[in-house]
């Protein structure tokens, strides 16, 4: 494990004395006395204290003179904060740790001090995995104190470190603070609220300081960034927070690809030592192409397993359901490949499978062993010609054990239905032992030419934005806006790192005419709430893009933790509570006075409350 | 003035290229082009562009060529955003401007663009002082674009950036980011509530991050900081912003000058290179001291005039109101010197002063001329005996010209009267001329030793926090605690800046049997609340202590702004209105009804609202 070296190596930085201040040995305890003692020369007492260096040995002389250190530490329960002062000793020959960075030494207390009792701990700080999220959160304070969340923290605080070395001072952007007492964006429905003492006022606590720097812009400040706190309120969602934190950055003058090799620098720059190196340029991909690859927008591209479109194969196959889907006009047939599939799955993974596809999708999937004679409960694949059977072959790249999972349908539908199976499987097969992803292996992408607009759900005859309305459109699609709208694409670009999206941006629309057409005319917006950005526009807006990248999933990711909640020093619940304090609280009504608000209790629980 | 050197100092930093990107020379226009022109050979056109670097000059070639470059450039209104490009020439000689960092240079222009034109601007960008403040609120965006807010928040992020690089990389402190959606604090009547999606459950914005640092100690991360958004709902109350920004510092192991060594060295790291440096330690004060020397705890010492107790002097007084305090048990007499007051003060200023001290103090002011024969309206002081004169012209060492203003009564009050008139006049003094501190002086002041409680404002006989019940007392006065608490000082420490408060911290408490008798036997608050404190101090919490500064106030003087908001980018009105985007903002009220409230609207507004 690199944690200890890593820890080693930042411990020097940490070491520098500060003046005036004399830096003792300090520290909690943090074995048990006879645990230690056990392993070595029954005269002694060793204790192993614990500080944010890491740990050391303390070794305490058997004589007379020692006699009430020894009471002293020996009686200090388990995490107690101790000061001792000795002298720095090599260990005995032959009972050096080499596991250890301070393994070759040890410390022959002199004196000692109780600085702060533990009282007995709901559960002990080592192996903390084992304790069920609800009670790590209520002690989040012991918690903190685990191995892994000292490294995610402290990892997290030296890679914000070098992003704001790289961005301000080897590329001249402002650290510029932008309010989160805002104004309600149009649409803002998860926005929390703040009520003001102005009655039936309220701000807004904004998902992103987005319209900030645009403006920000507009008045000069052209490189902006900021590790900006923002807001959106999902309710229960898991593995979101009700405020999340994004590196956040603008420029004037910039093109897509100028604000790509930022970031990709950027992250270059500020990746852990402990990590392969990050290798730049990072690929790219079309989001037409990564649906159609992947089936899904953020597709993760360390393994294959990549979506083949199969329709010519078929274009005179006898099985019911390939030939209803080919006959009509969007019809396709596809299919992705399971590497040893036959080995690794069970049937009734195939039939949760296909009853995942029915129910999800309302698709069929056919499993098809190409290179075997084994067909589970498929008796279409009979179906399938010798000839066929070999261009599938050569166009699946298939080996013996493969199976083929193979759909037919609209492309986008028997896409996104692939993708979400070559995900499934691909987790299925790793619990089973295959190695299919290199834990090690951090896999960027960038995935561009967004559509720029979306038929809006509940009236698909209306569009809505596909990102944000400030989107600008690709430059050879300008002429597609007064035309067909739907076709167009954007400069929205988004990176993606193992199938997770982590940050997305594009250029902005710097042209007031431009924006009020998008807003007014395609997406029947109400201009008024936004009348203040369009404005701006107007003063001489300079040309401008940039990307907000999700600063918890990235350092999630790069520190392989389970949760973002595992990067974050006091996260919420899935439901959005502190555990730890209780909020959100009740707060008595009479504070609620000044705010020119009450509170509508439901209805069911009226009655209770009048108890 | 030293902005532009700074500036192109900055600049090195910024011109280095990101790759993919070309970085041709774009701008804004800036200067009429007939403004220009007038000043030189009238067959070429000049004009000047401005960007992030500063200004250039650019010159268009008269040849028929340059026809269409000629009137993309004439025609473009000031402010617009042009492209050009073409070659860097040196100017003509004798044509050069010393003034300008790039006054030897010129660029003879080969092609231009018109990326945004400027419609007519509601202000000229230069001399935006001139402008009303809430004009140049509304228009934020072209308001950013002076030279004075430019170099504000630079420097702003700038300052910033080395405090991270002395905290974060030189002394091993660990960035970390706390909730500010939280639950509300004993006595939180300023905190600002978010709905919840639970009826009746609010979320807090917390003031300061003062318990998320404590438990961050008990969590070992044991040396802790964090560009802190924090949230005051004060109403309206001019120079102060409803959220604003601490630098926040907690420690563990660390003792009063410990912290204060370390907020030395981080101020004389992160000081700008165009100022003084600062000069380390700072001085110390106590509180009393300060109090009794500067009537206030602030004391502003880049200049004198300090109060200095006569109360001997005049022991065997006729002078009736002075005879009066004298035989209180408390009482005092007092005086300061103005100097060359005969020559600055005219007699309707004492006069005012007077007025002042009678309404807002109930106190008397007699102002005593000591060197000279003159006596302004106060016959008194014709009872001042000779030898009294000379022993008072010895203790307050007085010169000619120079006027005493002299009081009496209660020590506290006498000296928070005299405190204020101090800075009055020493203002006065300013506008008529005199040059009574120095504009390049930055004046640091420790100020220590506070009152560890006060008696409560609306019933002395109970104690409040003077500062917050986290800070540790005194070690002297532990045992006061006990006997006579309101006799206990206590570990706080506050930083003073110029007589402003720039910063404040203390040792805290970590003893949990301490902080409980504290909260429920002195302070009788309910300590259910902070539970979760207290029991995290029962867990083996270390010995700490740490700081906040409030980076806005900081900024605001080191930039010698007038007011906090111009240091900020997207500032509040004093109201806490956004005058861009005109926050807070009416919401409709089924956006209400998830968080389960309703608008209490006042009943004299009812009836409008019924229309």
């Amino acid at each position: 494990m690199t944690f200890p070296s890593w820890l080693s190596q930042l411990c020097r930085g940490l070491s520098r004395p500060i003046r005036r201040t004399t830096q003792p040995i300090w520290g909690s305890l943090y074995r048990s006395l006879v645990q230690s003692s056990q392993r070595r020369n029954p005269q002694n007492t060793f204790l192993v204290l614990r500080d944010f260096h890491g740990l050391v040995q303390v070794v305490i002389p058997q004589d007379e003179s020692a006699a009430s250190v020894r009471k002293i530490l020996c009686e200090a329960p388990v995490e107690s904060v101790v000061q001792v002062s000795g002298t720095v000793i090599s260990r005995p020959a032959g009972q050096e740790n080499p596991k250890m960075p301070t393994g070759e030494i040890e410390i022959k207390v002199k004196t000692a001090e109780l600085l702060n009792a533990c009282k007995k701990l709901p559960f002990e700080i080592k192996d903390f995995m084992k304790k069920t999220e609800a009670l790590r959160l209520q002690y989040r304070y012991l918690d903190l104190r685990s191995f892994q969340m000292q490294y995610n923290l402290r990892l997290r605080s030296q890679m914000v470190m070098k992003m704001r070395e790289y961005l301000c001072n080897l590329h001249g952007f402002v650290d510029i603070e932008t309010p989160t007492l805002f104004k309600r964006t149009p649409g803002g429905a998860k926005e929390f609220l703040v009520p003001s003492r102005e009655p039936g006022k309220f701000y807004s606590l904004p998902q992103s300081p987005q319209q900030f720097k645009q403006l920000l812009m507009v008045g000069g400040l052209d490189r902006y960034f900021q590790v900006a706190r923002c807001y959106r309120d999902e309710g229960s969602r898991p593995d979101r927070q009700p405020e999340f934190t994004q590196i956040d950055i603008e420029m004037s003058f910039v093109d897509q690809t100028g604000i790509q090799s930022l970031i990709e620098g950027l992250l270059q720059y500020s990746w852990p030592n402990d990590k392969d190196p990050v290798v730049v340029p990072f690929p790219t991909m079309t989001f037409t192409e990564a649906l159609a690859t992947y089936g899904t927008d953020k597709p993760d591209t360390r393994f294959g397993m990549k979506i083949i479109d199969i329709s010519d194969v078929f274009r005179n196959t006898e099985i019911g359901f390939l030939q209803d889907a080919l006959s009509k006009p969007l019809g396709t047939v596809k299919a992705i490949c399971i590497p040893e599939g036959a080995k690794y799955l069970k049937r009734k993974d195939i039939e949760s499978i296909r009853k995942f596809a029915a129910d999800h999708f309302n698709q069929e999937i056919l499993p098809v062993f190409l290179n075997a004679n084994r067909n589970w409960n498929s008796p279409v694949a009979s179906f399938i010609m010798e000839s066929q059977r070999l261009e599938l072959i050569r166009l699946m790249d298939t080996q013996e054990e493969d199976v083929v999972l193979l759909t037919a349908g609209e492309h986008n539908k028997a896409c996104s239905l692939l993708g979400k199976l070559r995900l499934e499987c691909a987790d299925l097969l790793e619990t089973r032992g295959m190695v299919l992803r290199d834990p090690t292996l951090f896999s960027f992408l960038w995935v561009v030419d967004f559509p720029l607009f979306l038929p809006k759900e509940e009236n698909p005859r209306e569009l809505e934005s596909a990102h944000h309305p400030f989107t600008a459109p690709h430059p050879s699609d300008i002429h597609l806006l007064y035309t067909e709208p739907k076709k167009a694409r954007s400069q929205h670009y988004d990176l993606v790192l193992n199938g997770n999206e982590i940050g997305g941006g594009s250029i902005r629309i710097h042209n007031a005419e431009l924006q009020r057409y998008i807003l007014a005319t395609l997406l029947k917006e109400d201009v008024k709430m936004l009348s203040h950005l369009l404005q701006a526009l107007d003063y001489g807006a300079p040309p401008h893009g940039g990307i907000a990248l999700g600063l918890d999933r990235l350092i999630c990711l790069v520190t392989g933790s389970p949760s973002i909640r595992d990067v974050i020093a006091f996260p919420k619940s899935f439901r959005g509570h502190d555990l730890m304090s209780n909020a959100p609280d009740s707060i008595p009504s009479e504070e609620l006075k000044p705010y020119h608000i009450r509170v509508s209790w439901p209805t069911d629980s009226k009655a209770e409350r009048a108890h």
